[in-house]
This record gives C-alpha cells, sequence and structure tokens, in this order.
C-alpha cells in the first residue's frame, strides 16, 4: 500500500477520474431505461419465481421441435434453431421491457432468411450455416441502430393491411414449402409457382412411409389443436387454460410418438428421412467464419428480416402488455432485440425474433417477468447438452407437420373481404401484396405492399375532394350544399378545401378553383377558401394561392380565407402572400359569411336558401 | 364501272363499311381535340399569316446558332441539331395546344441526353448518334403513353422548388461542360467536380487564340442580351419590343463575325476548332440503326427525359396561354411532344420539347397560330439544305458562349433562400436536388428531388399536430386552448386532429390521444374527436380508433366524434365501428360541446374558462 509514495490517490487517478467525468452520467433512471432487468430484478420474489418457471417448463417443452422445425425451414442444420433459443432469450431478459415476450426462431424470420441466402448460391452447408449467423449479426446491426436513433416509428409505415397480407401469403409459402417433406420428395424453389410446380414433377416419387408418417402428424396435430382441449375440459374436468396450455405443447407428444415408431419400426430403411446425428455440446461462440464480400448482399435482406420481425414482436408484446395494463417502449424493444439477434450470430443461430404463439404460451402458463426467458434458455441449453442424440429418429415429416399446422393458424383472407368493403386502395395493397409474395418472393412482396401503400395515399391526397359549403340553417357551421340544406348567396363562393396543399395538389386545386369560379354567376364577388381540413401550404401550393388571388383580382372578385390553423397561418406570415391577398382571412367561416353578405348586402343582393 | 355486275356498291363495301363502324366514332368535337390544327386552321387569315411568317423568320434566325450548339452540348454532330428541329416543329403545330409553343432541341434535354448516352460507352459517332435518335423515338412513345393514359398529373409531382432547383444547377453543369470549347481543352466528365478537376489538369494546354475567341463572343453576347435593347431603344428611337427581339437574335452576328474572322485570319491553322463539314441534304428519315438490348438502358432515362422536358415545354405554354387568356389541354400537349420526339427519332434528330427563349421570341414577334412553327421549319430545312457550307468555319468556341450565355439565365439561387424562410421541407429539397445533380448526375439528382420531397410530405403527415380545443367566447367556433381564450369543460377533452388518419399516424395518434387522456383530470367522461381536417380513415386508421374506443370505455369514457365529412362518413358506414362507438357522431362541435355539457351538468359539474 506505500508502493506510489509522494503521490496521493486523487493525483494518480486523476487520468482516470478524468476519462470517467467525460463518459455521460447514467443517473438510476436512465440507467433502468436502457436495462430493465434493474427494474424489475429488485423487486424480484418467490412467487414471481415459481410463475416464471412453470411457464419456462412449458415453453421449453414446446419449443424444442419448434426450433428444430423451423432451423429445417430456414434450410439449416436442426441444431441451429437450438442455438438461436438459448442466448437470444437471455440478451432479451436483459434488454426487453415486455414481459410475456417469448423471442426466439419464428416461422416468416425463417422463410425470409431461407430466401435472403438463396441469392448466394452456397454449396456447402458449413457456408450456408456461418451466412446465416452473419444475417443474424447484420441483423442485430440494424435494429441496434434503429434503436439509438429512435427509428421505431418506421414501422408504422407498414400498414395493417400489408402486415396481414404479407403474413397470410407467407403462411401459405411455408406450408407449401414443406409439402416435400410430407411426400418425402426433394422439391424446391421460392415461389408459390416454383413451389408447386416443383411438387407436381416429383409426385411420382412419394415415399409410401414418410406420407404416412407425414398424415399421421398432421391429423395428431390439427385434432390437438382443434379437440384436445375440448376433450381434456369435458372427460376430465381439466380447467380451459390448463387444456389450452396443454393443446400448445402437444406437437411434444407428435415428436416423441413418431421418434419412437421410427426407431421401433426402422422407418429410416424404407426411406423416411430423419433428423439424424445432431452435434450435442454449447453453442459455438464467436465470429462467423465468412467472405466479408456477402454483406452488401445481405444488408438489404437484414434491413427487411429487422423491419418484419419488429413489427411482428412489437404487436405480439402490446396486445399482451394490454391485457395486464403494462407498457412496452418502442425504441427500447429494438435495442433489446438488436442484442438478442447479435448473439444470435455470435453463437451459431440465425436471425431470431418474438413468437406470437410461445409468448401467448409463455403469458398464459404464467411468466411474471422475462426471467421466464432466461429460464427457457437453460431449458434448452440442457437440451443441447443432453438431449440430442434422442432425436437421431425424429422423422422431417413430423417436423413439417408442426411447421404446417403452426403457419395455416397464420392465413386469414378475410382481409381480403374486410378491405374491399372498406377501402379499395387498402384492398389494392393487401392484393399487391399477397400476389407478388406468392407469386414474386418475400422480400419484392412486402417492399412492394409498403411502397404501393405510401404511392396511392400520395395519390389519394393528390386528387383531394372540395366541396362547396353553405350555413346550416340555426347554426354557424357549415356544410356541403349536396349534402345538407344550407343557406349560400349567390355573391359568395364558399369552396372548403379537404386536404392539405402541397405541390402534388397545388396545380390541380388552381385549375379547380378556376373553373367553379368560371361556372358561378356573374354576381359572385367573393370567393371564400375554407381552410379547416387544410393543414400544410407548401412553397409550390403558395405560388398557386398567389397565382389564384392574382386571377381573381383581374376578374374583380376577393378572395379570402377562413378557419386557417394555427401552425399554417404563422408559416404564411413568413411570406408576402398575406399582403397581397386582396381579401382578408377571418378566424371562423360564419365571420366570413357574416361579414360579406352585410357588405354584398350594403350594396342591395340578397340571400337564398339553396 | 360495270366490272363487278351482280353486287350492289353497298354489298361490295360491306366489310369496310364494318369495318368503319367498329371505329370509334370521331365526332367534329372530339376530332378538333385530337387535332388541334382543324381548328384554327378553319379561321387561318391573311393577318394571322403575317404575323406568323414575321415570327418565324425571325425564330430561324435564331434557332440555327441554337440548334448547331446544343446537338453539340449533346456530344452529337452539329447537323443533328437542325434536323431536330424540322419535323418535330411541324408534328407539333398539327398536335399542340399552344399558339406560341416553339420546340426543339433545348438545354436542359440536351444536357440530360449526353448523360444518358453516356453509360453506353459508344466509341463511334455514328452509333451515338443513332442512339440518341433512339432515345427521341423512346421518349415520344412515352410521352404519347402518357397522353393517352391522360397521364398528365404526373408531372404535378415534380414540386416547384424540385424544378427550380434542378434548372438551376443544370443551368451551372452545363455553363461548366462548355469552358473547355472557350479554353480549346479536351476535358470530360458529367458531374461538376469531374468537370472542374478535368480542365483543372487540362489548363496548360489552354489555346489562347480559342481563348480569345471565346472570350470575344461571350462579352459581345451579354452586351447584347444587357445592354443592346437598351442602346437601340436610346440611340435609334426602336421600340422596347423590338429592340427585345433584336438582342435574341444577337447570336446570329456573333456567329457571323467569328466564322468570317475565323476564316480570313485561318483561325483553324491556330488551333481554333471549327464546326467543320456539316452534311448538305435532308434529314435521314427511318429507324436508327441501333442494338436494340440498348433500349432496356435508355427506358430510365428517356422516362426521365420526357417527364422534364413535358414540365419545361407545358410551364413556358401555360405562361403564355395566360397572357393572352388561351388555353393549353396539358394531355394533348403529352401528344402532340409525343409525335414530336416521335419524328425527331425518325429524322435523324435527338430528344426535343417546347424551349422558353424562342417561345418568348415566337410570342413576342407576334406568332398568331402554330404555323409559325411549320414556317420555321421550312426556314431551318433551307438552311440545312443551303447553309451548311457557311458554317465550315464556325468556331466551336463560339457555340459554347451562346450556350453560356443562354443558360446562365437559368441559374437562379434565390429559390433556397425563398425555401429557406417559408419551409424547411421545401428548402430540404431544392438544396438535396440542387447538390446531387452537380455532384452526381442529372438523372438522380431530379430523382432523388421527387422522392426527397414526397418523402418529407409522408413524414410531415405522419407525425400529424393535434390540438386541444375549446369554445371561443359568443361563437359556435373552438379553437386551440394555447392559442385563444375559449371555454372549456373539465369533464370534456376535445382533440382536434389536424391530419387524415392513416396506416403511418395511426398508431402514433392512438398512443397519443391514450396519452392525453392519462394526463387529464379524473373527472374526464368525454373524449370528442373533431374531425374536421380529417380527411380519410384508412383501415388502419379504422382499427385504432377501434382500439381506442375499447381503452376508453374500459376506463368509463366515452368517445365522440364531431364534424366527420360527408366522405369520411360515408366509408365509416362500411364498417362495424359506428355500431361499436360508445359516444356519438355530432355534425358540429358545438352540438357536441353543448350535448354533452348539458349531459354532465344534469350530473352537477361546471364549466371554467380556461
Amino acid at each position: 500500500m506505500r508502493r506510489t509514495r509522494g503521490r496521493g490517490p486523487t493525483e494518480r487517478c486523476a487520468p482516470l477520474i478524468k476519462f470517467l467525468n467525460a463518459l455521460p452520467r447514467l443517473s438510476p433512471e436512465r440507467l433502468r431505461a436502457v436495462l430493465p432487468v434493474l427494474d424489475w430484478g429488485r423487486t424480484y420474489d418467490r412467487a414471481q419465481f415459481t410463475g416464471d418457471m412453470t411457464a419456462a417448463v412449458i415453453v421449453t417443452i414446446m419449443l424444442i421441435p419448434q426450433s428444430l422445425a423451423y432451423a429445417l425451414l430456414a434450410g439449416l442444420p436442426a441444431e441451429v434453431g437450438l442455438y438461436a433459443s438459448i442466448l437470444p432469450l437471455v440478451f432479451y431478459a436483459i434488454f426487453g421491457t415486455s414481459r410475456s415476450l417469448a423471442v426466439g426462431p419464428v416461422a416468416v424470420v425463417s422463410l425470409m432468411t431461407a430466401s435472403a441466402l438463396a441469392p448466394l448460391g452456397l454449396e456447402s452447408l458449413v457456408d450456408y450455416t456461418a451466412a446465416a449467423a452473419v444475417l443474424a449479426l447484420l441483423s442485430g446491426l440494424v435494429l441496434l441502430a434503429m434503436g439509438i436513433l429512435r427509428l421505431g416509428v418506421v414501422a408504422n409505415f407498414l400498414s395493417h393491411p400489408v402486415i396481414a397480407g404479407f403474413i397470410t401469403a407467407s403462411g401459405i409459402l411455408i406450408a407449401a414449402s414443406q409439402m416435400k417433406h410430407i411426400l418425402g420428395l426433394s422439391a424446391h424453389g421460392h415461389t408459390l409457382p416454383e413451389i408447386l410446380s416443383s411438387i407436381w414433377v416429383e409426385l411420382p416419387n412419394t415415399n409410401l412411409p414418410t406420407l404416412i408418417t407425414g398424415l399421421f402428424a398432421l391429423s395428431f396435430l390439427f385434432w390437438v389443436r382443434k379437440g384436445l382441449a375440448k376433450f381434456l375440459t369435458s372427460k376430465f374436468g381439466i380447467s380451459a387454460g390448463t387444456a389450452g396450455t396443454a393443446a400448445r405443447v402437444g406437437p411434444v407428444f407428435a415428436v416423441i410418438g413418431t421418434t419412437v415408431a421410427a426407431w421401433a419400426l426402422n422407418l429410416p430403411g424404407a426411406g423416411v428421412a430423419v433428423v439424424g446425428t445432431v452435434p450435442t455440446g454449447l453453442p459455438p461462440l464467436g465470429l462467423p467464419n465468412v467472405d466479408l464480400s456477402m454483406i452488401s448482399t445481405l444488408i438489404g435482406p437484414a434491413i427487411l428480416i429487422s423491419i418484419i420481425g419488429y413489427v411482428e414482436s412489437v404487436s405480439v408484446a402490446q396486445t399482451l402488455a394490454a391485457k395486464r395494463k403494462q407498457r412496452i417502449e418502442p425504441n427500447q424493444e429494438l435495442i433489446a432485440l438488436g442484442a438478442a439477434n447479435l448473439s444470435s450470430g455470435l453463437s451459431g443461430g440465425y436471425p431470431v425474433t418474438g413468437g406470437f404463439a410461445r409468448s401467448v404460451v409463455n403469458f398464459d402458463a404464467g411468466a411474471e417477468t422475462p426471467a421466464a426467458g432466461a429460464f427457457t434458455a437453460v431449458g434448452l441449453l440442457l437440451a443441447a447438452l443432453m438431449l440430442t442424440p434422442l432425436l437421431y429418429f425424429l422423422p422431417k415429416a413430423t417436423l413439417a407437420a408442426t411447421i404446417i399446422v403452426a403457419v395455416l393458424s397464420l392465413v386469414d383472407f378475410s382481409i381480403l373481404t374486410r378491405a374491399w368493403s372498406y377501402s379499395k386502395a387498402d384492398f389494392a395493397a393487401v392484393l399487391g401484396t399477397i400476389v407478388l409474395t406468392l407469386g414474386v418472393g418475400v422480400e419484392v412482396g412486402v417492399a412492394t405492399g409498403v411502397l404501393l401503400s405510401l404511392m396511392l395515399f400520395v395519390w389519394k391526397t393528390s386528387r383531394p375532394h372540395v366541396a362547396e359549403v353553405g350555413q346550416v340553417p340555426g347554426s354557424q357551421h357549415f356544410r356541403n350544399i349536396h349534402r345538407h340544406k344550407v343557406i349560400t348567396d349567390p355573391a359568395i363562393l364558399t369552396l372548403r378545401i379537404d386536404e392539405s396543399l402541397y405541390f402534388a395538389n397545388a396545380r390541380r386545386m388552381e385549375d379547380l378553383i378556376l373553373s367553379r369560379v368560371h361556372q358561378s354567376r356573374d354576381q359572385l364577388k367573393h370567393v371564400i377558401l375554407m381552410c379547416s381540413a387544410v393543414n400544410e401550404i407548401d412553397l409550390s401550393a403558395l405560388e398557386s394561392l398567389e397565382a389564384i388571388n392574382q386571377r381573381l383580382t383581374d376578374q374583380g372578385i376577393k378572395l379570402h380565407l377562413s378557419e386557417v390553423k394555427g401552425p399554417v397561418a404563422d408559416r404564411l406570415k413568413c411570406s408576402p402572400f398575406l399582403d397581397e391577398l386582396s381579401g382578408q382571412v377571418f378566424l371562423s367561416q360564419y365571420d366570413a359569411f357574416i361579414t360579406l353578405t352585410q357588405q354584398v348586402h350594403d350594396t342591395g343582393e340578397d340571400q337564398s336558401v339553396a
């Protein structure tokens, strides 16, 4: 303790203290916002532990077959599914704000992974697996960057119909892609026509034992889903909740049953494909060993996977949080999912996100905190260490059946009829998304859906509704002369513009206003533009307003504005337009109408009821 | 006449008559709309002929140097400029609706042509010229298709600031690209940094005689533009209009002067580049002889050239038409420009459009009908047949000077300051357009400008303004509680939503409304959404409204809507939302406030002035 004579401890540590002072100060609130685990961890108690532990056991049983199945869907070795279900759960538990979300491989993201890796044309499974890990790393970086830049709002640009259409189309694609495992064929393809025609060509090579195994698994799983809960409730008096959970873990019985059958009957000898040797041990830690040039090919798909995964995860988390009046923080969710994907990429996994089915099971089984996720991770780690030899005889047809039953519940064409009856633009966006996802691919499908819905929105705002309005008798309210019985004045034309004025509609609005003025009676003295629905006037529109003002002045007609909103009026005050305006700006349409009617009346005109 | 006995004439012609009957009936009005020449041609008289003829002579004199110069700007042989100024003018005269527009090669389109052809990497000038003709053909087809599909509105998506920024940046690029001719260097490049660094490297090779010729032409032309009109008016008492026209044809004197000087002083021997041999004769008619595979490379630029050319042309035509209270028909203009470009491509030309300077000269010189354009075409045809040998000694530096003086009048940075003071979004769009046009290229510049302005619009609508409103005392009008002194009621929260509700803002609006409700006092019984500025509610937003209604109902608060517009209300009636709504839909906000205050008052609450 006396080794450094002559310099006081403060002096010696000065550079360190200086460095620490330079760091941004983390207040306890700020630290808890970044690490929600500090928040719920402080008050963690025995009751929460019991709930979390129960949920973890059930979710683990459910996740083992699901992880293997989704890895196969992504074209990866089965164990990659297990690896992607260990560290990501731990990291989500540390950073996530949802108390019930269960993270791991999910169907849609697995499909997108397969679709993203296909163009690389990798022959070796080792390279393909490494590329999947790179995709997880890139996706993790994208999610982290979005979280730090607080870009969670980007997800809002995916409209609900587009998401619904995309999920439905993905469900169909996934189910179709799994048919080959049920039939025992080697079909391929990434679009519905490719997959179906490939299966059609191979159909004569169907392997009967595989088909029997597959159909048995399928019918058992459909029965578990539809009939088991009712059966348990009515026969054994088990509560509906417990019976529902039992139905969710049902797949594990199909796994055990068909595995035992495959072993006992030597089904692999009869041509039934089985999972085979799954390496036993810890997930491989470290950076995947790949050619860095593939990053440029993978970054686009990684962004898409990140956004789709985030949207799926956040909507599940929000639905569950609302049930218990909890809140989730969208930008912190981006960080948590980013950390989960980074850890997946660094431990031999592939892109992960919060899954719907497993989160619901977690929630129903009583998970109280994210610790349930960490306990599930331990369960899956034990499975990876000890259970893998038991999976040797597990038929791939069983896993395919698990996937098919799970994804068919995602398929919901009712969005098409709802959109059709409510809005043709929404319908066009859904239909475009479904058709292109099925026919061209998942990436093109979802990108087109987003662009199409934005283009339709912009197109609609470029062709706005304009109504001529009059005073509703006995009120100060003004409505469309074609829909309501209203008071008008032949010397005054009031047009309510039902859109913000901006470049895409400025010229059209100019033509429209001038042609309405042209149609009006010769008595016209005043035009009032009622701006209650004008939320913005951009520079192009301002120039159109100046042109309208000029043209009307030339014809001896005054232009007035009414009900201009605060933010729009503030903007107009920065331009010379208000000085040039031939008429006035009125606070309310009623003020405008009364004042101008008065003026006209003084010169001898009359009011009439339209 | 008796060769076909036994069959009556009707019988014999039956198939023909059947065919003719199957054609869409062209009423005279319809025919005149498609062929405006039939309209003005019927009443054509001597006075109009005199006006058109005078204008044609002046425009011809102006166009000869300009056509040659713009062809060189596009990297084409000089005669291509003449060819592009013959048939296109005739076709525009037949199909166009503007009475003053003069069509032909223009600066910006010539620059875009050079930029479109560069990636083809064509070595031979013959191939390059053929590719330019293909570009004109493609552009003609695009314009025709847009006209037939009535897509003239597409041009509205180019905001005024984006166009202004693009024209300014193009002017700078063009002027910079012509500097090499003034200096006598062989610089190259398609972006400002490329051009400037290339000139910088070559600067020591400057050819002094060329520089002297160029500077002489430049100073003469600047004087013609700035000083000549004033000189003629003050010294010779010539009217301002005539003096202005004289200033416009000034370049021809620079052409004559420097050509004579180059011949007399043998400037080519001193290293001054001259136009050289220009083939004499008619434009070559027929399809250009090219590799069809280049079409896929050229179609993108052709679309951009078509849209930019159309926007430039229509704005000139509209400006001039407004001065004489004439009208132009945008979709027919597309057809006329399409026909002009097709004819240009089939007669050895390159993309053309309506030019600003020449149209103004045409208008000022007294052109009464599109016949002026046809007469100009005859003038240029004569020039192509007879004048080309005289152009041998014309220095390229003179043509470059003509271009520089013409395009510098397009450069106008005031749009930057106007946009900055009015709207930062508009400013961002202009700045982006200018920087990218100069730094990356014309195509990227204008495309980014359009996308940027659309993205900024969508971004703004995704973050709408929401105001809490109250009753303006003594009126039935409701305004922002933070801007006006208004009456509110603690049991009633009225939020005016200043935007259409759609997917990009639905979720945000949901969070915002629920958090405002959360902040409000416990007395809250009613929430009114004032929808006067809601011009649309899409399916995603409808689902958010359903969620808001559900959440408020859970808290014992009723949700009401007021001032829902006709089209929006019609849409809502197609959904179950109005049945599920806990509150009512009121015609006016005043009705809503009075009715609900009454209800609350009956149970003992009070009003307060906020």
